[in-house]
């Protein structure tokens, strides 16, 4: 870094820390925030701070929020009788996106990955199993994401729920709307095959 | 923003006012910085703020620096009698990799752009003006981009230290090592014929 005054040079150090930032694009980012107002870069630098400091999991569904229970836990036009599973806190952004779903989530912040040593203890499964309890609950939905660990989280997942009298359903495999049938790899052909409905 | 907590959708919105960052991306980094511990957080909003307040720009080349005038300007082992103009901060970063020079610097922070409304009074002329005094001065080589902004602030440059008997050149225009004939745009091409040398 001894081409850049000190500080230039630790802050591309930083920023080259973030995913999917390479050297250049950390040295490009210094220098755009080096050029703007000094407020707008404080204002980047308080927020990361403060995203930190002023948010915590929620203790019903483990989601990000800056109250307890959050938003979502404490709405009561929300259907209790519905929880969505899901891996990481955006993916509760992604489903809430779609404007349709209107039940309750659970967050796991993970997988199961025997190889990275993440089993059910490190996921908020226990968590997920006290909800279970509410007599108002009917249906679980597991929306992991579709690869081997998200799978597997899927099907423990299942083994654990159904005895308890819960429906536990997964969201669908298939091709993605405005995809090519050409283009779609085989085991999502297969699985859009297996799923298929009547019209 | 009404998707996420408060406080990451403010981190969120002020990570998209980076460049190249879209609101993908933005939230990608919002969820990886609230995933790090607190100081790794820390460190790099400490670092943009730092960057800011323990920079200045150099009172000799007006390069962003620790300290003023900047090392290359106080190093007495670089040759006094070559400057070499360019644009940013990062051109200086980008002529010191290629190890060879061992010249100073001039930085104009910007190139003459009637229509961005950047004139010779917007950029940091007359800094270079007052440096061409020095007897020892030989040669200033202008390194501004190859674009059409960058040309003619060569152009404007040569016509105004020419008359006090410096030498002044420009970077060779051609085609980029490892680069390829057949890809090459015409102009380039053209400039790669006209820069011939004898071998």
């Amino acid at each position: 870094m001894r081409y850049y005054a000190e500080p230039v040079g630790r802050l591309i150090e930083e920023l080259s820390k973030l995913p999917g930032v390479g050297p250049k694009t950390a040295q490009r980012l210094a220098f755009h925030l080096l050029h703007v107002p000094r407020n707008e870069a404080v204002a980047l630098a308080k927020a990361i701070v403060e995203a930190h400091d002023k948010t915590l999991y929620c203790s019903v569904c483990t989601n990000l929020t800056d109250r307890d229970p959050c938003r979502i836990c404490s709405d009561a036009n929300r259907d209790r009788a519905v929880i969505c599973v899901v891996e990481e806190p955006r993916d509760v952004v992604a489903v809430e996106k779609t404007r349709e779903y209107r039940g309750h989530y659970h967050v796991l912040h993970g997988a199961l990955s025997p190889i990275e040593g993440v089993g059910p203890e490190q996921l908020r499964i226990s968590q997920l199993m006290a909800r279970l309890a509410d007599p108002e609950l009917k249906e679980v939905i597991v929306a992991t994401n579709p690869t081997v660990e998200g799978e597997a989280t899927a099907a423990y997942l299942a083994r654990l729920i159904k005895p308890m009298g819960v429906k536990v359903t997964r969201i669908a495999h298939g091709l993605p709307v405005g995809g090519d049938l050409e283009y779609a790899d085989q085991v999502t052909l297969l699985r859009a095959m297996e799923g298929r409905r009547e019209l």
